[in-house]
């Protein structure tokens, strides 16, 4: 697994489970996923990254930024690199991603490639004078992405982008109407099996996942159905392998609307890890490794996941889990060993049950032990 | 934890989710939990254990078979120790074991002392002339155990105590008529909390355990809970911290009788990964940290564990996946990265859900996979 985020972290139970020898090439020392940690280095030194790959079987991902060259000479080397560099390419580009689905035939808000401020006001002026303005490369969790009224208001990436030798554009987007965020997790193999968890519905604050709710709430089977076919036709049409979450808008009139793709593990899929009888993670290892992908039903009727944000202002979670324990001895903690610091993603917790409303308190019960 | 065993790689998922910095001190390279192998080295080596033992917080153990005098030595050193010495002594000494359970008043088979032959013939004469006998250390999974219906059958074990230095003697017991095996694991932290799993039926094959059935089929209420208060008195009597495994005899009469007992996670206790809220390794990790314990509600009304034992004439575990997966995608396959071996425990599964005859079939069916 090339990164040693929280991602790589949490494959290590399910490779562990299944007497899989796993091996993370991390960024540094003292990273998430340590435990797992075989080599640190830099995932743009292709020698750096080669000689990784020497020592697996399968190259994989705990996030999309490996570039396409690196990813390319291991594929020539004849290394099995899941996803593959051409799926991970509309996971690295939002530009060619939106390029990619319109093709397909996928329902993604209206979108336009901008190169100049000029180009940016003719699609406000046909989008009701707002718009999401994108960068195409780098952004997430809600960096790179910023809501415009005014062809000015995004000088600064223009200006980035002249001064950049492979030049390039922005994406604009609709601002889409929507009545909450959904999620579709998939996982497909590399001989063409996918299976799928419930859509799921996701609450952001400040731009980053705060909630997960499987399945969604109040959704009928026909939404569900749309969700999935929707992710189906990604994974196919793309050659997704592996764990593949497409993020949705649900429009205040009904509709499905691809807004994100992510190829590997999710947040939103993290419930599965004690809500579903086979973890994301455990099925990426399934599908990266070309094996028959596990059974997906739920283990309960609701999971609720609440993810620990900035963490304690003093100390570190596991001081606070005398008392998160005590009032919730239920409640799954997962803790991914990271130091506090405002907004950042140090750990998450699940809880499960029949009941939607003890389910939600209990899940955020618990996480309040654990953020001032 | 000390010892490289597959029990110790089973703590890793649990100490991985919950940010616990776990380290092994194995007893070579390439063990079970070489993933968290930070030290390898002689537990009987007190300069060894000092060592590692000063790399950690607490001291737990994959394994009994830490000798006395260097438990001690690591408490008067002020380490943390869980289970201590005083309580690890009955499991490391049959003899003192039925010796402080009789004791405590709880139920036992009848047993005695036997020094030499003729004890040994006098307590055949007053139990119909067959009997049990055991030596008091080192004996597991059927080793270290004989049925003899004559005083001499245990002639070389008579011989080797003398020779010891040591001196001793053997434990004999009577043959008791049982209906079946049952266990009772239960975990207790320091402070004195305590919480218990479902009384589960075991299935010995040659005296090892095959087969795990939670809860035990069949069973009375007052059954679950007598077995529960047994497995109570005992953690408390003998003031056992982390898990404790009580291996009763469920007689043909109607009454409970302990076997043996085991102070950690234990064969009897591996369903609990996918079929309890809270795993016996979680549960373990919260004992010996002195955490409030997590809830040990079941998550199916059935789960069946079934051991691979031995494991494929050729190949490995992991070779037999393809044809086990597809067949089985609900079943969860445990694979502890042992060579295969005649009857040698390297892996296991379990089935959960609520129709026990469909559990028994796709638990039985995964594993035989995994066995020629």
């Amino acid at each position: 697994m090339i990164g040693g985020g929280q991602l790589a972290r949490m494959m290590i139970p399910a490779a562990v489970n299944l007497g899989i020898d796993i091996r993370v090439l991390a960024e540094q020392p003292g990273m998430s996923a340590e435990l797992a940690a075989s080599a640190v280095g830099d995932y743009h030194d292709l020698d750096t990254v080669a000689a990784f790959a020497d020592t697996v079987d399968v190259i994989t991902f705990d996030h999309e930024h490996v570039p396409q060259e690196i990813l390319r000479a291991l594929v020539a080397r004849g290394v099995a690199v899941h996803p593959g560099p051409d799926a991970l390419l509309y996971a690295q580009d939002k530009l060619l991603m939106r390029q990619r689905l319109t093709e397909l035939g996928l329902p993604v808000p209206d979108w336009a490639r901008v190169e100049n401020p000029d180009e940016l006001d003719a699609f406000l002026a046909e989008h009701g004078g707002r718009a999401v303005v994108k960068t195409a490369r780098g952004g997430y969790d809600g960096k790179g992405v910023r809501v415009v009224a005014h062809k000015h208001e995004a000088d600064d990436w223009f200006q980035a982008l002249a001064e950049d030798a492979n030049g390039g554009a922005l994406l604009v987007e609709e601002l889409v109407d929507f009545r909450r965020e959904l999620a579709q997790v998939v996982a497909r193999r590399p001989s063409g099996d996918i299976r799928s968890w419930p859509v799921v519905e996701t609450v952001q604050r400040d731009g980053v996942c705060a909630e997960v709710v499987a399945p969604a709430p109040h959704s009928s089977g026909r939404l569900a159905e749309v969700a999935e076919q929707i992710a189906r036709r990604v994974a196919e049409g793309i050659g997704v392998t592996g764990v593949l979450a497409v993020e949705l808008f649900e429009t205040t009139d009904d509709r499905l609307l691809i807004n994100e793709l992510a190829m590997r593990p999710h947040n939103s899929g993290h419930w599965s890890i004690d809500g579903s009888v086979t973890s994301q993670f455990e099925q990426h290892l399934r599908a990266v490794l070309d094996l028959p992908l596990g059974d997906t039903a739920t283990r309960e009727p609701w999971s609720i996941m609440v993810n620990v944000l900035g963490g304690p202002a003093q100390g570190s979670m596991s001081d606070r889990y005398a008392g998160a324990f005590a009032a919730h001895p239920s409640v799954k903690v997962h803790n991914y060993n990271k130091a506090p610091r405002p907004g950042r993603k140090i750990g998450h917790v699940t809880a499960v049950g029949a009941d939607l409303d003890e389910v939600a308190y209990q899940a955020r019960a618990t996480a309040a032990f654990f953020q001032d």
